[in-house]
């Protein structure tokens, strides 16, 4: 089998830690198996960096950033390959470029475009593990990129993609995916598998074992994922397209985003594209606006609901200001977030959005808002009450069964 | 101008520190300069990166330790463009692929075999300050390589080379070339100037300013060195060919080597190539020979006298032992030291050696051995007289005025 494998910062956070993946990955390939091992920067060294280049600047060169950041990845690379070889493996390091990884020029923030993967092809031919440094690449001119945070996950989705392996196996210090944060419910259950769409919905709703963009990678390349814990021997998760098993499943579990802050523009003078506009300014103003509701209030207005991220509200509130002349009133709430319920299930079966509502009704949890998706429901509720919502619909849907 | 300057590791060893950097940068370039800056780790970087290596190895690969090594510099680099950007000048960090030095293949020890400008020119045209990552190239194959302890002196000097650059200034955190360690003897002066062949005898010999292949590289293709410190304003010392006013000085320098040992062969087999077959197993064994005394004694028999490398004597032992049949009986004193004076007056001045003599037997040092080249005389003595030697010979000779 031909397995990527990708170690997250807190699984070579310390020298003893890259000696336990060393140990990890030499099983694997003892078991007979090809390895290219995706390895992120030691965790805290890269906020270290961003930290020096703020002491000299708010807002540092982006093409700056990415060669300053890169070398992370360059010195746990190097060691995990040094601390292989000492154990007696065929074992060579990569950087990002070595690696045959294409990106576009948006550096900080880069897309990977291609992967060369002769150079990876050759190393493994000649039988040895191949370590990359995730998180990096080069553009058309051959200048340093980086992929944004979280960006070794996608190293790792997009090499196992282009190399066609077996699976990609993804390792952080939790052991899977759940069908809710276990800090919250402590009866949350790990998960055997979920597919891409549900995970996709599950971490842009707040879970955050994956990174979205590799989810969605994953999704297009079908590279199948496997969420491990690198510091136990657990079976993890896999993320894969739905099978007939999963589509059993109602409800795969249940997400709370507290970063959501609620915007409420009364009497909005009705007229076409004034909705547009608004959004547009926002979008401008690089703002995420979430959930939105419209609907028509008094004769020629009309009334217009969004969250956006709590950390957006304050740039989102001086564009709003600018419509002035067209916007009543507006109304600002921090105090709500957003709890979710997320399942394939939902495609085929109805009622399931009731149980949610009735179960929060049950409690007490006014719902504020609502937006639902083939695959899921969203509620904006008051904050006080997210933990109980996620402990009830927990409940509701029987997920520690 | 165009002035190509190089920070040592103490002068960007902080964030403060590079920012001292970066208004020295500045300044240069306000006086109407194009500057080519070449940078080293911050201090005490690398030596961080080698424990890490050596945590998991003895004898880490040099392919992976290059990978490795090289991320300090490209961290100092990037952090000085953004210091520079902030201060609002034009700025790029250039790693030392990007920077187009291209090395042999002698990873962890590579020699730079061409530099290929056409991307520093390119942004000095554009009006920017380009900063180099030093120490660092890369193979014909694309791989990283470094070139060794003080490489950076090395990038410095093959850039300013490469460029036809007016000077090429070295910083670190002495002001310039002494007529000796001030350490040792107070009233050394600081040269304003000295010859390469000067500078290499004395680098050689234990003087630490200036690591010895940069001077070469600097003799080769005639670049202008002057050696500052970056924490004051003064002028330093110029590294440069000789000039008329340099053959006025008899003498540059006096330097001290502690790290000899000195071996002695009694009673060798005298015949023909027995020498050769000692020293060459010598050089197999990667043990720097220094000076070196034969005479004939015995019929049928000859001395042999040579110093090496304190640090090297273990190994040099073992392989003399090897000669057990053709050697009487080997000595081995580690209790010596080297001190030797250096100046290109020699060339065309007798008596120098004489005044050297007569001051140690003035003050009852013996002297072991001799060695003597166009420019230089050094001598083998009691370790324990060293630092006297030196300031008898910096007196003798006048170097205080």
């Amino acid at each position: 089998m031909l397995i990527v494998q990708k170690y997250g910062g807190t699984s070579v956070g310390s020298l003893e830690r890259i000696e336990n993946v060393a140990r990890r990955v030499a099983k694997a390939r003892d078991e007979g198996n090809d390895l290219v091992v995706v390895v992120s920067a030691m965790s805290g060294e890269t906020n270290k960096l961003i930290e020096y280049a703020h002491h000299f600047s708010k807002t540092p060169s982006k093409r700056e950033m990415d060669i300053l950041l890169s070398s992370g990845e360059r010195v746990t690379a190097s060691l995990l390959a040094i601390a292989l070889q000492e154990m007696g493996y065929g074992a060579v390091a990569l950087t990002g470029r070595q690696a045959g990884i294409r990106t576009d020029s948006t550096h900080t923030y880069a897309r990977i475009e291609s992967i060369d993967t002769t150079a990876i092809r050759r190393e493994l031919d000649k039988g040895n593990i191949v370590i990359v440094a995730g998180f990096q690449g080069i553009n058309e001119k051959g200048e340093v990129t980086t992929l944004g945070r979280g960006g070794s996950d996608l190293s790792a989705v997009a090499l196992a993609g282009a190399l066609h392996a077996d699976a990609c196996e993804i390792y952080s210090d939790v052991d899977g995916i759940y069908t809710t944060d276990p800090r919250i419910e402590p009866k949350a259950r790990k998960l055997d598998s979920i597919s891409y769409d549900e995970m996709l919905e599950l971490s842009s709703l707040g879970a955050k074992v994956l990174q979205n963009r590799s989810v969605e990678l994953a999704k297009k390349m079908g590279v199948k994922i496997i969420a491990k814990s690198s510091f136990d021997e657990g079976p993890g998760t896999i993320i894969a397209e739905e099978d007939e098993k999963m589509e059993e499943v109602l409800v795969s579990g249940i997400a709370l985003d507290k970063n959501q802050a609620r915007v409420s523009l009364r009497d909005v003078t009705d007229r076409p594209g004034i909705a547009a506009e608004i959004f547009k300014r926002l979008a401008d103003e690089q703002i995420n606006v979430d959930m939105i509701i419209q609907n028509a209030s008094k004769e020629g207005t009309t009334n217009l609901g969004f969250t956006v991220p709590q950390s957006e509200l304050e740039v989102a509130k001086r564009a709003i200001e600018s419509f002035d002349h067209d916007i009543g009133s507006a109304d600002y709430d921090e105090n709500v977030c957003k709890v979710s319920v997320v399942g394939v299930g939902m495609k085929s079966h109805s009622g399931i959005a009731a149980k949610a509502f009735e179960a929060l009704a049950e409690n007490n949890i006014n719902i504020e808002m609502i937006s639902t998706s083939e695959i899921k429901i969203s509620m904006i509720i008051d904050e006080k009450y997210g933990e109980l919502a996620v402990r009830v619909l927990h409940e509701a849907y029987e997920l520690d069964k």
